[in-house]
Order: structure tokens, then C-alpha cells, then sequence
């Protein structure tokens, strides 16, 4: 039996991320018994009934008592608080790691908290669809994708090492950077498409006038840009709230890019917006 | 045989626009000769030899002589240049019609143009792909999209009703609305959109530190949701200043929704931020 290997496994939160986490790590045969953690009956049944999780328990204190690793993947917001409540029950050695979408907030919150010998990996794995709860998960979710650790200084080597192989094992290619990179990068990319999104879908709605609604006219083009104005209002108001520095600035970045745009628009310089979409054209095509 | 039928059939621009359409008509039996013109003869081959057109001619005059519709698909800022050069050559009773994405300009450009006993019928439909040229096109490009007619108080009745029977043959849905209304929902649901993206592009290309680039870590959604940065800079140049007007305005309402956003991030203010999310969510829902 390898030296990775779980003998229990509690994942708090069984939804389409720590689920799927669940289900990769199963296949990989690298844990031992699954407890589930949560709230909602109604799902964790759905859980154990798709084997994801060989148990449940609607009490965080049992459901980590005994477990090697712990992985936190409630809403981003609720994760310090989690922790709280969990780090006091875990076992001398276990490791608590995380699914949390933003990272130096976080851990600034539970670093502090924790037990002499007791490791806390923070984590993100840059995947998901637009499904939620353990109906949605399934064990290839992280197969070909980026999963982000953002150790500190204080995070113990050999509990990122652990971590790390149960990610590769899931099929995610491990990146590890601080978690202000990872925060700086993820606004970047991810939070500013989604507040974007969000905002130009209501300008457009309030362009509607009497008796019409622009909305109506949208094709193909309009549906695709602004799906991600569908995803869930809580998870982005958490998001933007706990990466409200890196946020920030990269709201404040692409501002002045459109401002740029705009003033080439009105001042009809041909020349400049042509180079301007020649240069985004050629950034976006690379990323293919 | 149809009232509605057409002779001779001259499309200037025989590209995934021009070419659709053609084929579309041959598909529903509405054409004799389809003459293309342009300027590439590579392009024209490819479109003989995919039975898109029957003949060809690089020379304007030549090509809408006899024609009883001249279909303009070529960039939007050439149309009125292109028009000025086949009217003088069309027959009497003849119609001249278009597909650019932007109205006003082009109608007012055109309009003052007319010989007596020529009509000109503007019109856009909104559908397209990433592909361009003859080789691109295909006969249910329309199927199932929108047309906007944009006509004018000058407008001929018959020839409004001619293209529009045209455009209903070839599948879509065809709507009117002046020039003016076409090209604030387009800049709204269009324009808009495509400045957004490569000015997202841009500025995320811009956070870039030394030795690292951001848009390496890209993940699924960023690409979907930028796609559209990768459109044809001509283009778009050429859209963005033939719709400055209404562009401008839709732009600026953008950005006053994305400062509001800013403005609730910066200030914590998480329920106005969970109610905008929110609100967006079920305008982009409701058009799914």
C-alpha cells in the first residue's frame, strides 16, 4: 500500500467539487473509508447512494474524529468558520486542506488557529461546471486540470507533498505559488470575466426601452459571453468579497483598457482600435 | 413559378455571408444565375466549384448588369463605396440589398445615391460563425436566425416584401425595425460585447508579471468567455466606427453598471452585490 494512503477520508461539503474529489481519490484506490459532512440530508444520501461516501454524519466534530485528511469544500466565505469547528477534533498528524477558490484570506483566517501537529494545505482546483451538489460529481472532474496549492512558510513539506500526489492522483496538474499569486492570477481570470459578465448583462437590460426588451434579440454570440452571468449569486458574492484587493485592481486594469477603446471610438481613430484588436486577437489566439 | 422568383441573382462579396445566402436561395428554388463578384479569384473559384455561384467577374459593372437583385456582403465600411460604383449599371426596377451589421450609416450613405425606379432594401442578418470566405458558407447558415429590415420612409413596399419573402425562404425569422433601433440592439447585444472582450484581453494580458504570462493559467471558462476577442480586427474596427453613436452610449451604461459593482465590492457591501448578481442571473436565464 503506498505511503499516500488515506485509511479515512472526510470530506465537509459533498458537493460537485469535494464529490468529485471523493470519487477521483476512490478510483485511484488511495483512501480507505469516506465520510461525508453536511447540512442536507436529502444530498448526502444521494452521496452514499452514487459511493461516494461510505457514511455520513451531519456533525463536523464525529465526522473528522479519526479522519487522516480533512478537505473543506463549503462556500469559500464559510471555510475559516469550518475550520474552527473541526481543527479541535482532528487527530495528531492529520492534514487539513481546502477547495477554496480564493486563497490569502483564508488562510490568514486559519493559520492562526491551528493545534501544534495538525498541517493545513491550502488548496484550489481550477475546475467545475455549472451543476452543483453530489448529483453532479463525477471522478474525471480534475483529469487535465490545474489544481493551485499556496503553502506558506509555516506549511509542513511533507503534508504538501501528501496533498500534492492525491491531486495528481485525481489527474490535475499541481501548480504551487503563494496564495497572493494565486489570488492575484485567479482575479484576473476568472473573477473579472465574472463580474464582467454580470454588469453587462445588466447594461444591456436597462438599454431595453418601453415595450422591448433587448435581451430578446440576443443570438449565439450574446448567449455564450455572458453564460457565466448565470452561475450562482452567492458563490460570486463570497468570491468577490473575500478577493476584494486583487479584485480591485484588476477591475480598475480593465477599466482603463475599455476607456482606451472608447476613446479611440470617439475620436474615430481607426489606426489604434485596429492595432488594439489586432494585439487582444493575437493574446486570445495563443491561448487556444 | 413564384412571383417571387429571381432571375439573375449578383452577390458582391462571396463569403460566408454572401455565399450562405445564395445557397439557401438555390436550395429553395428562387434563383436562375447567380453571378459573384470579387475581388480574390481564388475565392470565387472555390465558390463556382462548390456550386455557390454559376459565374463570376471581378469587375462590378459587369457582374449587376441584367441582375433583378444585387446582394452587397462585403465589409461594412465598403458598402456605400461599392454601391456608389453598381448603382449607375443596375436595371431599372432592380433591387439592391445588403447584410452589414450597421444601418444608419449605410442607409444614409446609400439612400441620396438612388437612380429613380432603383430600390434599396438595407438589411442584417444576425447569424455568423468564426469561419470566413466561399469555402466557409453553407445553405442553413439562416435557418432558424434572425433578419432585421431596416427600411426607411423611401423604402419600396414591393421590394421591401421581395426580400423579405427571400430572407423567410432562406429560414429566418425576418423582423423590421428603422435603422436607428437596429443598430442600438446590435451595439447593445453585439457591439458591446465584442469591445468588452478585447478590452478583458487586454487588460488580464496586462497583469502579467516579468517571466510569468497570466493567460497561461486560463482555465475553460476564460476562453469561452473571451472567443469572441478572437474575431477579425478589420472588422470590428470598421463596425465599432460606423456605429460610434450608439456604441458609445452602451458602452458608457456599461460602465456605469461594472462602477456599481466596483463601488459594492470596495465598499463590503455584500447584499447589494448578492441582488445585482442576482437580477443579471435571471435577465441571462430567461434568454437561455
Amino acid at each position: 500500500m503506498s505511503d499516500f494512503f488515506i485509511p479515512k477520508l472526510a470530506v465537509v461539503g459533498v458537493g460537485l467539487i469535494g464529490g468529485s474529489f471523493a470519487l477521483a481519490l476512490k478510483d485511484a484506490g488511495l483512501v480507505g473509508e469516506i465520510v461525508g459532512i453536511g447540512r442536507g440530508r436529502a444530498n448526502l444520501e444521494t452521496a452514499r447512494e452514487k459511493g461516494i461516501i461510505d457514511a455520513f454524519t451531519h456533525s463536523l466534530a464525529e465526522g473528522v474524529t479519526g479522519a487522516d485528511v480533512v478537505f473543506l469544500s463549503t462556500p469559500v466565505q464559510t471555510l475559516s468558520k469550518v475550520a474552527a469547528e473541526v481543527l479541535p477534533h482532528m487527530k495528531a498528524g492529520a492534514i487539513l486542506t481546502d477547495g477554496g477558490s480564493v486563497k490569502a484570506d483564508v488562510v490568514a483566517a486559519i493559520e492562526p488557529m491551528l493545534p501544534a501537529g495538525i498541517h493545513f494545505v491550502p488548496g484550489h482546483p481550477v475546475a467545475g461546471t455549472e451543476q452543483s451538489g453530489a448529483a453532479a460529481a463525477f471522478a474525471t472532474l480534475y483529469r487535465g486540470r490545474r489544481c493551485i496549492l499556496t503553502p506558506t512558510p509555516r506549511t509542513d513539506a511533507g503534508a504538501l507533498e501528501r496533498i500534492k500526489y492525491l491531486w495528481q492522483a485525481a489527474g490535475s496538474e499541481v501548480v504551487v505559488m503563494t496564495p497572493e499569486k494565486h489570488d492575484r492570477i485567479l482575479a484576473a481570470i476568472s473573477h473579472l470575466p465574472h463580474m464582467v459578465a454580470y454588469a453587462l448583462v445588466d447594461a444591456v437590460g436597462k438599454c431595453s426601452g418601453k415595450n422591448e426588451n433587448i435581451l430578446d434579440f440576443s443570438a449565439g454570440g450574446f448567449r455564450d459571453f455572458t453564460r457565466i452571468a448565470s452561475s450562482d449569486p452567492t458563490m460570486w458574492r463570497d468570491i468577490a468579497l473575500s478577493n476584494r484587493t486583487a479584485l480591485l485592481e484588476v477591475i480598475q486594469n480593465f477599466e482603463k483598457s475599455l476607456a482606451e477603446v472608447k476613446q479611440d471610438i470617439a475620436t474615430g481613430n481607426g489606426e489604434r482600435l485596429f492595432d488594439f484588436f489586432l494585439r487582444s486577437k493575437q493574446k486570445r489566439d495563443a491561448i487556444l
